[in-house]
């Protein structure tokens, strides 16, 4: 069985719990939270010397953390991440994109709005960070007006990874409601199959 | 043939040339320039959306951008990305790593020092910058302290996606000759077969 050091309010986190249950595996998921220290003990650090969720524990002890690694190991062999040479790596290119690019304007806006007291530090970037989460938006629906996914013609962990911090992004103060290719792209991730929302946790039987 | 759109400067970039190298790969660069607007054009952009450098276009004409996309691109099926699916996904968890914890610090400090005059702004996130890129290279010594490669027993994409802006991070203000883990391992990287330095260029004949 494999076990998720998880935080449920983790998009980074999520992207792991949904494609753990669409692969049907059985998980058990251990809370820790970045906001009380918990990822900052030696037990953690051992496990993910960054100190960030999610970390997967395997059956044999080992662990593997950074979230879009984590996807690229369970989806390695499965028609989550299919295709030629190319094309794997075309998956790839949005997921770095993503860590790079999208997730540290639109996870942390998201981040400071709903779960922290924004200081005026935060305050003073928040215009710098928002044209940048923008301008990563933009860049997903141009693709998205024209493909129904991020990379050939099927849902696979590129979709998975930029679904998980998007679909949220309306609760960092992001209007999403203008991007008409990302919100038709939503409806078609939902309706994958075992597809569960970022609440979802399993049940532990 | 493949082209690079390259920056000479930059340490993604170099990323991709020193691989194609080592790889024996036949290939010509085109320079383009994030400083000067190069990256924003029209033509560019239909390469990389992002309008960011490395770029690597095909012999078939297709394009793909992210470094570490691209490293791995060259690199799956070789040497340099060798091992089973842990392994390999341990290799994806350090370059993920790299483009989320070091590469916005470390390698942001060295381009606000070397090349950009430093606004006001960026002086007063100096601080944060660095005692992030730290925490970074401290992650890294503890790996290399003990252990010759990143991953497993050899030289892999891994070492060279985080090799590329540590061993200028001196060119931003960081006291790298306290890392002696990580001193040793540059020295690793340095003796390579066909290891050539940032400063390279194909020769184009």
């Amino acid at each position: 069985m494999f076990t998720l050091y998880d935080q449920s309010t983790s998009g980074n986190a999520y992207k792991a719990r949904l494609l753990l249950h669409q692969l049907g595996h059985d998980f058990q998921t251990v809370e820790v939270n970045t906001f009380d220290g918990s990822t900052r003990t030696p037990e953690f650090l051992a496990r993910n010397p960054v100190g960030k969720v999610p970390v997967l524990a395997l059956p044999d002890g080992s662990h593997l953390a950074e979230s879009n690694a984590i996807l690229c190991y369970l989806a390695d062999g499965t028609a989550f991440w299919p295709g030629d040479k190319m094309a794997r790596a075309q998956v790839l290119s949005w997921m770095f994109f993503e860590q790079y690019s999208h997730e540290p304007y639109v996870a942390v806006l998201r981040s400071w709005t709903k779960y922290l007291n924004m200081t005026p530090e935060m305050a003073a970037r928040e215009s710098e960070l928002r044209d940048r989460g923008y301008a990563a938006l933009d860049i997903m629906e141009k693709q998205l007006s024209y493909s129904d996914w991020l990379v050939g013609d099927s849902y696979t962990i590129a979709d998975i990874c930029l679904y998980a911090y998007t679909h949220v992004a309306d609760e960092g103060g992001f209007e999403i409601s203008r991007y008409t290719g990302i919100l038709r792209w939503f409806e078609r991730v939902r309706t994958q199959p075992d597809y569960v929302p970022i609440s979802w946790q399993p049940s532990g039987d």
